[in-house]
């Protein structure tokens, strides 16, 4: 018998493969793998990266039937996505699906207690707590996703539309933005972000932060906002009853500082990646 | 000679028909006339109305050759809009168009200088001070239209959800919102409203309002928070030297309480409807 550890995300879907002892024997990458959008299109990756995996380990693609699975995916919170992924008639010898929150926090801690706050293009808590699971936050760009990329690029959108409209004050963020955009005007800076997807506004967010750290009044208001909601949502988690929280994400490492001294004092370093942390998961429910 | 004036808009288009006097013959109303969803459905919404107005005041249908009309349409300050609407090979003598703000300003203050804003769906203000036109606000419920009911409504589901999420404290915009939205948790709150249009969000602002006055803290914070930013844009239209200053569109009678002194000081109602104030547009353009 194998393990597979499966991390599907919106970009990619990544597979680490061990033996029944837990000893990695390979790695492998395929394409996207979140059931929000595609349900086959994620099914299809997952098989595709498991198979690359064995391969890379000098198996056999039937060997799929001899492993088992711990996968991590958006969106399996919600009843139909979940549904729609049990349904599922997977190649392998058992199966077992959870969140990609959930694989992130056991590959954190590895598979004891601890909480974890993603913050990417969208932003999201958890913390496993004596076997109980709390999740945070999320709930998409338009109605959550507080203190995210996302978020944070709206927010900077907004203000430079203000400063435009002579109702806020200039400063170096609005000056940066309107640059890297080419905006000269209201008009068509609105026009460029009016219908703009989350990854986009995602995109400006280093340069709030860059800002922020330069001292950028509008930019420094924008993150202590953004770390206001982290820093409740990192309460939230360690009213739970964990000690350890972990944050990741593209802009983390430029968040923590912001954070209140308490929340920080509780920081540490994920001791795995999610892959592995789905590898774990798979541990879980078969020792 | 005759005078039309047309108030465009998203759900409907107004006409109103008066001799070149200024004497009001007839009004009527027809379809939808935005640009900015359909030019075609504009001009077709636009002629019909202004044919009913004709056939209501016993006259025939090809007079529109002899009227001059002024006319009120959304997104004509956007280039290609303007653009798409001066190209229409009109059935009128003359054809002057302007924004909806702009003949509402107008109507608003019979022609002399004073200032708009509007608060409904969207938010928006305007200013006329010595021929001199300044719009500011808008672009849109992704990045502005701050104060309005899309605003309003978008605020209070994401405080709903830090309240499921266990972030915020409850209270009586909680109990109402999710009572009237049928959510009993987070998950069902989130599909609801995650790609909800700005419409619908608007639906949720009359709530808002009521229970701000009523005192409920998170209610009053939202809406607090929106009339910081009606109070910013309407010094700013109060800055270019306007005494006079209308709030119109479906919230702001209740807005109106929470502006600052200095701001409400200068509040009157309106003297004309938009699209009185589109015919007395087509004035400005043929004394």
């Amino acid at each position: 018998m194998y393990r597979l550890g499966i991390d599907g995300g919106g970009s990619k879907c990544k597979a680490v493969l061990s033996d029944i002892t837990g000893k990695v024997l390979s790695e492998a990458t395929s394409g996207p793998a979140n059931p929000v959008r595609s349900v086959t299109e994620t099914t299809s990756s997952i098989v595709e990266a498991a198979v690359t995996a064995l391969q890379r380990a000098g198996l056999k693609p039937n060997l799929l039937s001899r492993c088992v699975a711990g996968i991590g995916l958006a969106g399996v919170n919600l009843p139909q996505f979940q549904t729609a992924m049990q349904q599922w008639q997977h190649p392998f010898a058992a199966c077992h699906i959870t969140t990609d929150l959930h694989i992130a926090c056991i590959g954190a801690h590895a598979s004891e207690d601890g909480g974890v706050i993603i913050l990417g293009t969208g932003s999201s808590g958890i913390a496993v707590c004596r076997g109980q699971v709390t999740e945070v936050g999320g709930h998409g760009f338009l109605v959550g996703d507080v203190g995210s990329g996302a978020w944070m690029g709206n927010a900077a959108v907004r203000y430079c539309l203000e400063v435009f409209d002579g109702i806020a004050g200039t400063g170096t963020l609005f000056d940066a933005l309107c640059a890297q955009t080419e905006s000269h005007n209201a008009h068509t800076l609105a026009m460029r972000y009016v219908q703009a997807q989350p990854s986009v506004f995602a995109q400006l967010a280093p340069l709030v932060l860059t800002h922020a750290k330069q001292q950028d009044a509008a930019a420094l208001s924008i993150v202590l906002q953004g770390a206001n909601y982290v820093n409740r949502l990192a309460q939230r988690l360690l009213a739970t009853g964990i000690n350890r929280l972990s944050l990741i994400g593209g802009i983390s490492p430029l968040m923590q500082g912001y954070l209140a001294s308490e929340v920080q004092a509780h920081i540490v370093a994920p001791l795995h990646t999610p892959e592995l942390g789905a590898l774990l998961f798979s541990q879980q429910h078969t020792r």
